[in-house]
């Protein structure tokens, strides 16, 4: 028997109604490119939204087209996040940091029609644009003018009325927005979200033991919104009707802590080497800017290290940390301390919070070893498969790339995990980083935080190297501060304080720097290349 | 184009495998009749609802049938809020407090096989089962025998192999629960709530903006299981872990204090008949209790007044006025303060924590007077329509009762309010109580909510009387406090102060009591019967 509720539809144009009919007053607040800052609010935002929407159809894309972006974090972008769904088309966010090749591989493999480019990134459209086939490019700046055979984003929306827009009926299983996953091997793969997926996991990340967005906050991405829709937080704001404040392409310590204390932002999101930079900052001028008290900042991407944790913590900002993948749109887990920790020691609360946390609720986790699904011990490792409704089934226009899923119907995610008796979740590798010594796992990952807990240490990477019997050893590079010096006897014997014996890397390489992908990860297939023989020849 | 997403349904099964993977040992504390006290974890609840749902469908309860409960807040009937579902069936649950005729016409209006009774219930029972067709009946104790010719439910599940239990393909739309709507008017009618609905509901019951429901949380539902699911909030402690208390039918001032003392309750929810009974011993025995600093308390079911919100305030208790319907799972609106209102007066703040508060997520409200929708002005009034995924789209096998519902799928809620700038709800009047004054509207709820400030009255209630010229005026119905005395003259001049002179009641009686629903709301019907033409006597 079906239940008698109204099939009400979660979809993108409810999240903008409710911006619009609730928080039409609220403040989005976008720093441009000449660092100046513009302020309107999200009842503008959503009139704007719908020019585009109304713009997009009148130059012929249908429903079902994909309208790329390549734009950092500002109003401008924001309205593509609704005008595009709104017209019925998709939203293709662009990573500006790939290369050319990939970016014409990448518009090719959507079938982009349209581009939204910022003009501050018409050199990255240049290195790509006579590789892809589109219809219009339509440059975002403060301008109505476009350079010859583009048009200019204003004076599209100024030419266009709104009141000739109409509500689509849409389905929520419809596609709203798309995102490639970066991968470090083999070609990127897109990810279709629908407006399903997306509601849900706005309405998810609202909820207090996740990331608890609320209205009274004001919450800055530094997360670029080509990321993951940076990791779903405009929508969750626009739900929630939080202030919103973009710092457009200005991401360095400086400008991101003045943003902090002019706009008193109470919730910030971003990748561990963002915050790096600024406790870095914090730690020469501590007390050059005056945050709010209790600033969270989520942190995602890769794994942020404790030390970072603590040091923030000596500022009365707060960590939370978070894991999630483009698959997983991206919100999987958060590490909140639940409340069977309230009386634990100082050091196991800091060793919770360092892992990635707790699934968000509708998000279903468990991992497979060699032998099957592993107990949740704190120390069995395997790989970890999730499922949810915010969860990618297959991948767009990808043939062979069915592995990624288990007959049952989970995501296998590649990240090599523990999990304990609460549920959280600890990242120990990447499936393909992982070093197989003689049947055994060890995890570069827990080497190599721990490597950049030595004082002369500036970043650290393990890698699997060949070696004549054990198959695997680990091989630690590592880049040294610029006034510090270690040698590898030094940086092992540091490692032989945590590890067991036989987790030592076999040797250390120094490097001047670590080579990184476009989303600023250690760029480890480079490293393999390299190094992959080095103990074999020291053998 | 669709998006490539999982097709994972929000279902119950989901929620009560998340208690079980993430919070097995969370305690699920119950006062029993003999007002001792029974602990057990989530866990253990999970594997006996898994139990009733095999001894369900050993006793042939197949999918969709009805599954009636007569129960007070405790284990075993959150045992079957889960185990109910998870069998297929339809969790129904019963109001012990209507009229035996009220409980027959449900009974066999919903086609209920099966009863789950308490065993201090059986004297309801045998009220109207001489008028229903019940195949089993089984009776809820700590005992494993029952009466001749029921079943004890201790008896069915430890006669049960839990392994035994295989889980279902459910889709999301079917029911999974059904409560009547308690109509002061005509026969109740029932809701049935689909999975979905008590999903979604239960997420937006954990958003920081409605009531922030948390793993960190102790929650104690005063609010009966029997009313709207105890507005859900079982569902919603089960999804994120929190600690549940039930009270058991020990609902008087005292016990309820004493668990909030012992249990170290956060978060509470009820009527405000319950609240005024337990500020009334706090201001009594102020330092007897010692509850958690900032213990919230949820109030809806009816206005709760702003002396209420202010004197809780006082003993550091912080009510949250919510509203909803049973037609809306309930929860539709919350009063929590938007940051708009950060600077406001603590008059201006008061006044709105006394209104009913901003739509959830995914609830859409707009209102509807005489010459259509009304603007959000906090004065024009109209009915409230309400839509969203957890809204009823009609009632379980009534027909004739399509009149509460839009040609454009929105439900009429029948209560009168006006709507904010920001969107704070205030319910001014049910559309059934309203007084019509000459083609003016005049609102009860706010006369009556008045007349209970002045120092002389305990109870007041307003209604619409037949008045020759007018076609209606209003009338004060009055019961003064045991020691204290005013006149119909001194009241209407203390209302003088607050209202204009059309507003005024034209006479005030006097009673002794004024007499409820089975809810505990006023039963305007009744008074309406006895005083309708009490102006015309006096005219």
């Amino acid at each position: 028997m079906k239940g008698l509720m109204m099939e009400f539809q979660l979809t993108l144009p409810v999240v903008l109604r409710r911006a619009e009919t609730l928080f039409a007053d609220k403040p989005v607040i976008s720093r441009l490119p000449d660092k100046s800052i513009h302020r309107y609010t999200y009842g503008e935002m959503a009139e704007r939204a719908r020019r585009l929407a109304v713009a997009l159809g009148s130059l012929g894309v249908a429903p079902g087209d994909r309208v790329a972006t390549l734009a950092w974090n500002g109003y401008q972008h924001l309205e593509a996040y609704f005008g595009i769904p709104l017209s019925g088309a998709i939203l293709h966010t662009l990573n500006p940091r790939l290369s050319g090749d990939d970016l014409a591989y990448i518009v090719s493999n959507a079938g982009d029609s349209v581009l939204l480019v910022d003009e501050t990134l018409l050199p990255v459209y240049e290195k790509f644009k006579d590789r892809v086939r589109l219809e219009h490019v339509i440059v975002m700046s403060q301008k109505t003018e476009a350079p010859a055979g583009l048009k200019s984003y204003e004076r599209l929306l100024a030419d266009t009325d709104p009141r000739s827009y109409r509500e689509r009926s849409v389905d929520e299983n419809d596609a709203a927005a798309m995102c490639y996953s970066s991968g470090t091997t083999g070609r990127p793969k897109g990810v279709l979200y629908s407006h399903r997926a997306l509601v849900l996991h706005s309405i998810g990340e609202a909820m207090v033991d996740t990331l608890g967005v609320s209205e009274r906050d004001v919450l800055l991405p530094v997360v670029p919104m080509f990321h993951v829709n940076a990791w779903g937080l405009p929508y969750t704001c626009a739900l929630v009707g939080a202030t919103l404040v973009f710092p457009g392409p200005h991401l360095d310590a400086e400008s991101v802590l003045e943003l902090f204390e002019k706009e008193r932002v109470t919730l910030a999101a971003g990748v561990p080497t963002v915050w790096l930079g600024i406790l870095t900052a914090l730690e020469k001028e501590p007390d050059r800017w005056k945050t709010q008290a209790g600033l969270r900042m989520v942190v995602g991407g890769s794994a942020a290290p404790l030390s970072m944790i603590k040091g923030f913590d000596r500022h009365g900002m707060r960590i939370i940390h978070a894991w999630g993948m483009t698959e997983t749109t991206p919100l999987g887990s958060v590490s909140n301390l639940v409340s069977g920790l309230a009386n634990a020691s100082d050091d196991a609360r800091y060793a919770t919070r360092a892992k990635q946390g707790i699934p968000s609720a509708l998000f279903e986790i468990r991992a497979r070893g060699e032998s099957g699904l592993i107990p949740w011990d704190d120390t069995a490792m395997g790989e970890l498969e999730v499922r949810g409704p915010w969860v990618a089934a297959s991948y767009y226009n990808a043939p062979g790339s069915d592995d990624r899923f288990t007959g049952d119907g989970w995501f296998k995610t590649g990240d090599i995990v523990s999990i304990d008796r609460h549920g959280y979740i600890e990242i120990k590798d990447r499936t393909k980083d992982l070093v197989k010594s003689g049947g055994e796992w060890i995890s570069t990952v827990a080497l190599e935080n721990a490597l950049m807990g030595h004082p002369a240490v500036a970043e650290a990477a393990v890698i699997a190297a060949n070696h004549p019997k054990w198959q695997e050893r680990p091989l630690a590079i590592v880049t040294l501060k610029k006034d510090k010096t270690a040698t590898a006897e030094e940086l092992i014997a540091f490692l032989a304080t945590q590890f067991p014996k036989w987790w030592l890397p076999d040797a250390v390489e120094f490097v001047d720097a670590i080579p990184r992908t476009a989303t600023g990860k250690f760029y480890k297939m480079a490293l393999r290349d390299r190094f992959k023989d080095a103990l074999l020849a020291k053998a």
